[in-house]
């Protein structure tokens, strides 16, 4: 009896934990058993009970605890992935709208190419840069991994992530650093330089960066802490672009001869508002999708804070966006407004895991002034950034990287403070070099009568808005 | 051997729940596993069996059951946030497609703002007037309840939310019921004025009805049933506006001297098209998500009902604005479609959970035909209302309260009518008080030939649609 | 005490499996449970057992395995069908923006009624025509099963779909196929012929031969495959447009009396862009949503491997067309490359499930080139399709089930060609006899004065960009 009856104890325990026999190692459920059956007085048994579970296991075909959980993980980072490629859309309308209209379709057409081409060029080269993991150059400066990306992953644990939505996921925050600089060189760049310097930037100095602290690389090691990227995706584009806009140079009339900044007004600020909600959208895969692991309480109560902390960030960004605008330039200013709601996500997206609701609010509300700062800052240094892709990104994203050391719970100023430093280094001089080249031989500019016709019919013969043949 | 295999019992049993045991209070599940074996004759093996179940929870890091609902609730309820977060932006665009483009600008400031402002208003003031949980006052008519945001919560049962999230959503509706309004007081209220409104309905108009019913306030202790907001959320806003509308009088040139209605085109219908689209999606999250709770089979069902039901609503309203355009002005009338759709959401949202589907149909067809009378009702009282925020949110939103009454399952339609007369009457009231306060101290509308010339350069010194500088 | 001690396993049993008690038929685990128990030798005990059963099912109130599966399956695809009826404001912008000014109101008029009046049609008639399960027409050619919507379904076993949200995610398809052909005849076409069009493929065309394939019909009987419609709903949609374009001719203007095609530009390219943007989303939806399941490890990891596949090839489709477009035009056309991004997405779409990354790369890149040579083809062969309705979803659609014969895993190609012929041949001739018979009735195209005088203020009685009245 008493053989039967151990028998049937662990038949159904087994049933119970469904499929948890088919996600887990069935061997190790069943040597736990077996361990604690031998604290009793039935090891003899032990044959008889592998056999029942051997049996059993192809009964049970609903999905337990440990293959639920691999569904939550990757199935939110997926969502959480679209969110982050939608911002896309998002980019290429604040930048197609904070511009003129004759340079519409080459805005849209190169932020279309920075996702084309760099999510296929991260795919053959840069996540191998960025992730090299198990090749032995952890806290090192540079590191090369060859990744197999059609490899199954078995989920042993919680957290587990199919390589192919983990890529995903990082290509989009790829795609998203390149786009960042084409709104910082609207309107003067050619489109065949501006897609050296998106191979470039994919495929070499944003993955050489990230590895530093998401490649577990040196900055990681030393404990640097950027949550989803407000130095390592955001400051990276921001610095990149602000290299782009100084070796370009300003646009033709953007100042006067005197030096005096001549206000540039954008095409379509309907354009710009809804960029700017599909960007705090995409923000919501951004910030809670960069937890990577979702299921388990520890995990969604994660989640749940940082998706706050950039909704308040956001908030009181463009709140004093608005408000210091009005302040400064006695009207109320939708761009500066809208500029400050991105200023403040960018803000709290390297902090937003390790700080309280209240600290966001402060964290955003400073980015909002940050920003408007910057660019008073630009204007007075005479440099052309057309959209603000410096003041928000680079400015407010060395702010978001310092703000962690202030705020952010057990993290460290001066190392907060280095590892902003050497990402921004990394990324402003690298990509000066690449601008300064490509200016060199002569594929950065065009000249000067396109310029003023416009990008559109010069480099692609077509306009935005056409009419109707006669 | 008896106390040896009930150990091996126990911990198998407990091992096989995986980290149920990490969720729920250990002592729980073990006190109950002692209850029943006390009903056997091991009450002598209980030290030792807590013993084994301390030891074994620390083996135990996969979550389980508990831990994976508490995921799904509220990472589904996050991505409804999102989704209802989203409708900010169709909003945006269907109030500025349906005005002037001189008052575009306008239009999307108001509308950046209601949801940045609205959010941190409704976090520090509104949040704690709407659900003044465990302070005593359910049933009542005013209540405040500090809320710890920061708090944690554990996951003890099946539909638990983090306050985080529980935050976001509500807030996002909240938002939207000021955002309403925009449309309907659109083209010639003040900036300054507006952001008036806007802190009064998100820090007390919105919170103090919105605690009647879903803070289990007076009107909830009475049976009133409003599932989604057709009522708490729409007629709120809808009615808001009408207070607005007849506080600033229309438009110059709106109406004819002798009182007959000019036309007044929007000048984007593709942002109008757009933004419906963007709104509908927006409302998979404020219908579904409004189920608050997602795992288990009842909670699972319940959203798909909603989902299917909200969807059928909209295409059938959408179908009869069509119909009811052509049939009566002769032409097929886009905006009174698109506007056909969103009267169909609004009136399916206070009963999506307790109707069928062909009750959907039927719900969103009359919304379309309620909306168009209200259009016609508004032209002949000269009420200007520019993007027919009444008609939509208001007629519509009162019709899906009503409906509630007439079609939902085991609704009482006289509760129905009182909690939908109550509610409304509370936001046309205190906001028409407010409107008119606005007005006596000059802050309403702007003057006649500001008007003329356009918001967007008088109130904001830009142009929504710039040119290059010469 | 053996009574005792079996009882007290039975209960702690039920007790970790959670509600899986709830979700499963209480008789099925106790069942299993006694079987077992037979099998030792306390058959007498079973009555005690049973009882024990019953009361604590009142206690477990946690969702089980079975109850969360079911709520990842059905909360995903909602999620994923709401991406796909995103699909419709996608198709809407791109068609408008590459069209002319004037037929914008009638373009995006036509898409909301495929979406309102297609789900509706497709609720009432079209499902039961495509999904006629239980009816005894499984490998048929046609069938007709009665769909009670509004029964529940129990969580069985993963991957039991809730009818509501399977119906959603169908009806969006549904609406996608129709929607399809209103690029191809657009500038044209009357809008009551197209209402007419649009009942009769939603009703009838697309689910016949959609019930060929995913009704399990004779091409699924064959081992035809089409994993998310590249033939099913693309080519179907594709075919259908070139039925229409052909029955119509082309726009007053588009070919010289020599039949020298006239590029006739769209009015409005950021609508274009943020289009395809938004139909890529969408596809997140489309592809891996057809799964159709997610929980289970297998699941997952397909849904991971066709969500980096769609990407990968909607990427290489984008960069061909940029590339072929800037060899061929000397100059890279944005239009080109962004229906390359569509064309990439249409060929991955019947095999993202059964090809490699790199595959899908070819694949994607194979589409791009198809689309242009078939844009090309068009202009030859003077067929006017305004948006490249056929190029994009027919010719890419057409490679995409060939492609899965030659690239997918244990694809049959002389079945897919067969299958791919034959649905194509369906939807080209039953709609080419509907356009035919509009045309012949003089319901098919507006007179050439109103052509020239554009759809919107002929039809509508109202412009698109509409300004102030004076």
């Amino acid at each position: 009896m008493k053989r039967a009856l151990l028998a049937t104890l662990t038949v159904a325990v087994l049933l119970t934990a469904g499929t948890s026999v088919r996600a887990m190692p069935v061997g190790a459920i069943t040597s736990v058993v077996l361990a604690q059956a031998d604290e009793g007085s039935a090891p003899a048994e032990a044959p008889g009970v592998v056999e029942a579970t051997v049996e059993e296991t192809e009964v049970a075909v609903i999905p337990g605890d440990l293959d639920l959980t691999y569904a939550i993980d990757n199935l939110l980072l997926f969502l959480c992935a679209v969110l982050v490629i939608f911002m896309q859309a998002g980019f290429s309308l604040v930048e197609a709208g904070l511009n003129s209209s004759k340079n519409t379709v080459n805005i849209l057409f190169k932020n279309a190419m920075d996702f084309c081409l760099g999510v296929l060029i991260f795919y053959f080269l840069g996540y191998a840069l960025m992730y090299p993991q198990g090749s032995g150059h952890e806290g090192g400066y540079f590191g090369f991994g060859p990744k197999n990306f059609e490899e199954v992953s078995a989920p042993t644990e919680g957290g587990t992530l199919n390589p192919q939505v983990d890529f995903l996921f990082q290509a989009a925050f790829c795609a998203t650093a390149a786009t960042i600089v084409s709104g910082a060189v609207a309107g003067r760049m050619k489109f065949a330089g501006y897609l050296i310097y998106t191979a470039i930037i994919t495929g070499f100095v944003y993955p050489v960066s990230g590895y530093w602290k998401w490649g577990l690389g040196w900055l990681d090691a030393m404990g640097f802490h950027d949550f989803a990227g407000s130095i390592v995706v955001h400051a990276v584009g921001g610095f990149a672009g602000l290299a782009g806009a100084i070796a370009l140079g300003p646009r033709i009339g953007r100042f006067t001869s005197e030096g005096k900044p001549v206000p540039w007004p954008g095409h379509n600020l309907p354009f710009v508002s809804l960029g700017v909600f599909i960007l705090l959208i995409g923000w919501y895969g951004f910030n809670p999708g960069s937890q990577l692991a979702f299921a388990g309480t520890e995990n969604t109560d994660a989640v749940m804070l940082i998706a706050l902390n950039t909704t308040l960030a956001a908030c009181a960004g463009g709140a004093v966006g608005m408000a210091l605008s009005w302040l400064l330039f006695r009207k109320p200013d939708l761009t500066l407004a809208l500029n400050g709601i991105l200023a403040g996500l960018v803000g709290i997206t390297a902090n937003c895991d390790c700080v309280t609701n209240v600290e966001s609010v402060i964290i955003g509300a400073v980015a909002g002034a940050v920003c408007i700062g910057a660019v008073m800052l630009l204007d007075k240094l005479k440099i052309d950034d057309p959209v603000g892709a410096f003041p928000v990104h680079g400015a407010c994203g060395l702010w978001g990287g310092i703000a962690t050391g202030i705020f952010g719970a057990e993290k460290d100023l001066k190392v907060q403070l280095i590892g902003s430093a050497a990402i921004i280094a990394w990324a402003f001089i690298t990509m000066a070099i690449v601008f300064f080249t490509l200016k060199a031989i002569g594929l950065l500019r065009v000249p000067p009568e396109e310029e003023i016709e416009g990008l559109d019919m010069v480099e692609h013969g077509m306009s935005a808005y056409g009419t109707d043949p006669k």
